[in-house]
């Protein structure tokens, strides 16, 4: 369950709620509707609103929900090294030249794209070489192990109700954030590269668990078809998709790198056939359901969590941990009052 | 906040629970009668039905509520290799000569105590040395780095009702543990060696925070004198105790091993000042009902976790993720409508 602050769930009244830089007053129809025309600056807004947890993060929600579910979702993840950035930097380019706007959250730490995570510089929002139909994102990562910021549904929500086709979510294939991305993303596709025993390690990880697509990325070097057959070896004791009548991943080659694209098209184009197949087998509706289903219980959870806290030096919680302490109660009994003041 | 398994405060009806082992029938009126006559095997009985989550858990905690808050709960804390291990040992040595009963609950993962936590061995609970008023148990760490179990608030009420008169609680000081330590015990003995560099390292680690009572150990050896030196400087520069009237945290040094026991008296000497100073200022009864209110928190906070997690797979949560699919609502009003219906 992806965790959210415990604040952010709570009820605000306020009408005109303030951003983190002070008290300026936001506008959020009107951030929903210039961000809908494509205006960076407002989707930066819009994403800053919804990662500070700011008092006006409910209202966005609110506002953005009519505006999403359009956005194909793709989540790329793999070990430090195989390329991911690059891998990004040609998908974005063919979506561009095949006229698809585009998202990039990079939760990736050691991405160039989310330097800016690191260095603080977390508003930051570029255009990709001048092209207004591109945002990249970095996110906050949760800690040095880049699991996903709480706030990257939000993000996502954001980047798909202004319109972008195809939001890409970069992340570093260590810790948790594999899982979690597999759990945002439509079509997971994991990169692995040559010679590194990232086989070995995605099986390890469970990272076969969650491709929906993988990429052989530096296909050009030594071990490149090695990587291939450990990835079919490993593909045929079982895993996700060892049903029948499910989906088998497809295993791509790529030589991704600032003057190459080799092999991207091919990526698409299983990524397209994963889509059809998310489409017709009901999956993907399965899948964007049970995400719904988990970010809501996460955000319920978090403003319990919030409730609870709120009691912190009330007259009630300090009541009932009286009676547990003269013995009178135990604390079991006592947390069944608790929850049932709440 | 204490970590506590989800399904823990979960209401059971069953009026003859079931122990771990299968349907075995529990009379927990009747363990708790046979722990509080000082049997051995009843303790150990009770312990494991805590620390197991078994549906016996409630009914466990309600039984031995009325026999609670007698014993005095030490905290024994410090990096591997500064001699914990052989410090408990002489401090239930010492405590036993004084006609005290003594129960000892072991996080330790280096600790040979807790070596049957690590081997799968957590049922074990054995005589000191044939003496009927020792108790020894070894609680599993939560993790690698030794955070206390959730459970062991819970046996720590057991030993309690048990008729012990001290617990000491001996865990490694990494990670979060020491800070759980000091937030379940009356006194914590933070135990340093010399020439480790502990006194720099445990200001980093914030461990002069959670310090009632320095113990410099191995203090026959070279470096002593700088390791008390490096405390009363560190200690020189504020911290927990530095407020006026606040109790300053005595340094004593010890050599304790498997045959000399030099300074352990005056370390139970330090612990009963503590004792009178916690009395005398009232921290004593605030830092308990302190330590009750967390309890109580986590507990609570299990509880809703847990019937969120009941939730799953429901009509309403599913009907919820489908209207936020459809962009008819966001997540966070889908998530107060699901806080509403718990």
């Amino acid at each position: 369950m992806t965790e959210v602050p415990a604040g952010t769930a709570v009820q605000t009244s306020a009408p005109a709620a303030s951003g983190r830089r002070g008290r300026r007053a936001v506008d959020v129809p009107a951030l929903v509707e210039r961000a809908r025309e494509g205006e960076a600056r407002s989707v930066a807004r819009l994403i800053s609103l919804v990662e500070d947890a700011s008092p006006a993060l409910r209202e966005v929600a609110s506002a953005l929900a009519p505006h999403t579910g359009r956005a194909q979702v793709l989540g790329l993840t793999g070990s430090p090294g195989v390329g991911k950035s690059t891998t990004t930097t040609a998908l974005v380019r063919a979506l561009r030249q095949a006229g698809k706007r585009v998202g990039v959250l990079a939760v990736d730490p050691s991405s160039p794209f989310s330097g800016g995570a690191l260095l603080g510089d977390r508003v930051r929002m570029q255009d990709h070489a001048g092209d207004d139909g591109v945002f990249i994102r970095s996110m906050a990562s949760r800690g040095h192990l880049g699991g996903l910021s709480w706030a990257t549904p939000q993000a996502l929500r954001v980047l798909d109700a202004a319109g972008c086709d195809v939001v890409l979510i970069e992340t570093v294939g260590v810790g948790q954030s594999e899982l979690e991305i597999a759990s945002l993303a439509d079509t997971t596709l994991v990169l692995v590269a040559p010679g590194m025993g990232d086989g070995i390690q995605a099986a390890k990880a469970g990272i076969l668990e969650v491709a929906d697509v993988f990429v052989v990325n530096k296909a050009d070097r030594d071990g490149a078809q090695q990587a291939v057959r450990d990835l079919r070896y490993m593909q045929s004791l079982g895993g996700r998709y060892s049903e029948p009548g499910g989906w088998r991943p497809p295993i791509c080659r790529t030589v991704a790198s600032r003057d190459t694209d080799n092999g991207i098209d091919d990526v698409l184009a299983k990524v397209a056939d994963h889509r059809s197949w998310l489409e017709s087998s009901g999956e993907g509706h399965r899948r964007r359901a049970e995400r719904a289903a988990r970010e809501i219980e996460a955000i319920a959870l978090a403003a319990l969590r919030a409730r609870i806290g709120d009691l912190r030096g009330s007259a009630a919680l300090g009541a009932l941990a009286e009676r547990v302490v003269a013995g009178e109660t135990d604390p079991y009994a006592a947390a069944d009052e608790l929850v049932a003041r709440l």
